[in-house]
């Protein structure tokens, strides 16, 4: 009897097709290895749209549960393998196929790199905004799976503004060419925005069609507070909101991730400093110095003590504790990375139920933000090695997430749900739009192949619609 | 034995279902009367989410088909009614429920009318950008179920770019509250985004919560060139965007609407006069100024003899053009108003393919365009009770979806595909996307009750996959 594995090592070249324990195991999961995962049969390298084709219909003929994996790079643990399937790599889809100036799009294989592609539309004086903290290693088809937003988002949105079309290979190994080229479309469903955040549970993202904007007319500045409270920081934020400014960025760096970067790099942060918020605004010209002024004058208000910079190397250096936040706390152990979004106004709020949460249940939880949009990240460390602490910090995460609920939230911002946001969307969606996910993934994948048990909760119960079905 | 409207009588108050014919011919079709339209057995005004939902629990026990209804202005049939159907008019739903200028968002339901919103939320500093030409009488409910569009799309999105969530009420009467009020948001598929543009064929859209953006810090600027060729005009065009900037409108008005405008009301359009480009930046400052230099700069360039205003008045005399050609048109016949959309540089081969489609076929054409965009509303004018004329325009309106595919274009930019553009949508979308459209279809109205037969052409054949389902 010929297995599943015999059948790609038929199809695909045998250097395509791992099995050794090593690569299934490297493979095994990604960067969310506090969720479960399991040792997958082989992990297979698609080199081509007919490759996952291929892959895709040895798969549907066997009913071999298929995931997809960009780099790895997720937090929630959406490229978890499952008991016996395939990890599907698109690593190696590293092809940009086209970059259009006077349409401003690019269309790429899902494979290539976040960086990549924004160094190579850069060349042509475009610019691809979303900036998640992996770009250096996440794929665009990575990015795409899971809705991947950035530091960019408070002003210029998330992945999802910016996919036009996406060429997905279905559950059968049927192709679909979802969307369209041109600036606007209105043509049927959006499948293509369907597809976005499906985490691969809806299809196999081969290729993306990105819309562009203009790399110049931007002037960024940026405008850096140091708080002495939390609730002072908040308060800035509010009234940086409220005077109708669209920052570039906004982002808030807590006191245990200062800390950290502190003990690590000795960045001079002033004594006493409980919170850094770090503004940037991209106007161009007077008009910007203005809002950069407006800023300033907000943070000054609200209690912050406040740098400016305008040069380029003096904006990496403010904003330096931020990029250094997270190697910075892994130095302190395993981090578990949190992602609940809040109104932006309760974040000081947010950020005071973080700090109890992490009293009462004795870790280590440091904070960053894009405050501007609501978007938290609480990362939990336990120390290496110590179970009692990484079965606590569990129970923090739970507690993080159930109170982003309280506070009007959602349980992931931008990671997306994979495995570890599972209970809190099951928490977050009422039955009816449960069994609305429930019918749109049988209807797509009817044999439940494309990566199972992730991005949304199974439901129990059934409408009784779906009873009454054949 | 009962009726559906014997049931609905029962449920509602007399004044809430409307049985005359008067009433009922009065909502059988939307502004798409060129479409195909039935008497609907009778025309339901909801006051409230209990009212739809009684609606739907009567129309699904009884197989009903209902025809969702906003303020009727859509253009491409969507709201005309089917054999044997009730009209659902949202018209009366007309409560903001909340603004909120910190969160930057407003709930809505769905009769309020697009400009009525504009209003309410401006005088909390905010701003509701999507401006379809039917704002002052369109809801929003009918703007999300079209996706919406309008002058501001270049710069600022369609309607889907500011819906956050939505409450909808599906086929069997269950509702379902999709989305979020954060600024960002992953939580499971975006089922949000799969009811814009879906035409109310997967859910009634009842309520809405809309993102807003600060009302303050624009500062419009018109540029508007007058060009002795539609080549020149297109040439403009891709100067502008290829320069790297953004206009906050880009319009184009070929000789025919000019025409049509002149001799009504005589704004003294110069002769010679082949078409004209409005556009218009909104940088603040000198910026801005510089980057109206550069456009005017371009459209100079190309051969256009352009004029500027910065005051709001005189902007809105230079912007006379647009706003009177609709109205100029119909002062001749019945319009057929069309909506493709194609690469932004192809915009004046497609105009040029439309002149020579009206000589040909013997009809008037003329057409406004959202040239930033490559959207095109070539307008079909055939006289009044001429019934040669008005089968020569619908072979023109073919002719024109059909180039427009072949410019690489899709055939609805922003009106939607309604009954209008099925055969458009059965060209434009290959079968595996349309067996995706007819699988999710059947996954969340399994009965086929909500607006059958539009939005996506019905599809003769299924995949294997479907075929293998009991």
């Amino acid at each position: 009897m010929t297995t599943i594995v015999d059948d790609l090592l038929a199809l695909l070249r045998p250097d395509q097709v791992a099995t050794d324990i090593p690569t299934r195991e490297l493979h095994a999961h990604d960067d969310a290895e506090w969720a479960p995962y399991a040792t997958p049969l082989a992990v297979v390298h698609a080199e081509s749209l007919d490759d996952v084709v291929a892959v895709m219909r040895a798969a549907h003929a066997t009913g071999t549960p298929v995931v997809p994996r960009g780099a790895g790079t997720g937090l929630s643990g959406g490229a978890n393998a499952v008991d016996g399937c395939l990890i599907l790599s698109l690593a190696r889809l590293t092809t940009i196929r086209e970059i259009d100036p006077a349409e401003r799009y690019a269309v790429v294989e899902a494979g290539v790199i976040n960086d990549d592609l924004r160094a190579a539309v850069a060349e042509h004086g475009l610019w691809y905004p979303p900036d998640p903290a992996s770009s250096a290693r996440s794929t665009i088809g990575g990015n795409v799976a899971t809705n991947a937003g950035g530091i960019c988002c408070v002003k210029y949105g998330v992945t999802r503004d910016y996919v036009l079309g996406v060429t997905v290979v279905l559950a059968d190994g049927s192709v679909a060419r979802l969307g369209r080229r041109t600036a606007k479309g209105a043509t049927g469903y959006d499948l293509t925005g369907l597809m976005v955040s499906s985490e691969g549970t809806l299809g196999v993202v081969v290729e993306v069609t990105l819309r562009l904007l203009p790399l110049g007319g931007r002037e960024p500045r940026a405008v850096v507070g140091s708080f002495a409270s939390l609730t002072d920081a908040g308060r800035a934020v509010a009234a940086v909101m409220a005077d109708g400014i669209v920052p570039a960025a906004l982002e808030l760096v807590d006191r245990t991730c200062l800390e950290a970067v502190e003990r690590w790099q000795h960045l001079g942060v002033p004594v006493g400093t409980t919170a850094v918020l770090l503004a940037s605004v991209d106007e161009p010209g007077a008009a910007g110095d203005a809002v950069a002024d407006r800023v300033d004058a907000h943070l000054r208000a609200a209690g912050g003590a406040t740098e400016r910079a305008v040069e380029p190397a003096e904006i990496e250096r403010l904003f330096r504790a931020r990029r250094l936040a997270y190697p910075a706390l892994e130095r302190l152990g395993p981090v578990l990375t949190e992602d609940v979004c809040v109104p932006r106004g309760a974040v000081p709020e947010m950020l005071a139920r973080i700090e109890a949460i992490a009293a009462e249940h004795d870790v280590v939880i440091a904070t960053i933000a894009h405050a501007g949009d609501g978007n938290l990240h609480p990362l939990i460390i336990a120390p290496e090695g110590d179970d009692a602490a990484k079965a606590r910090a569990k129970l923090a995460f739970d507690r993080i997430v159930a109170e982003s609920r309280l506070l009007g939230g959602t349980v992931t911002g931008e990671h997306g749900v994979g495995l570890l946001k599972l209970d809190g969307a099951a928490a977050e969606l009422d039955p009816v739009v449960l069994a609305m996910h429930a019918a749109v993934k049988a209807a797509l994948d009817p044999r439940g192949i494309l990566n199972p048990g992730k991005a949304f909760p199974a439901t129990s119960t059934v409408t009784s619609e779906q009873q009454e079905q054949p």
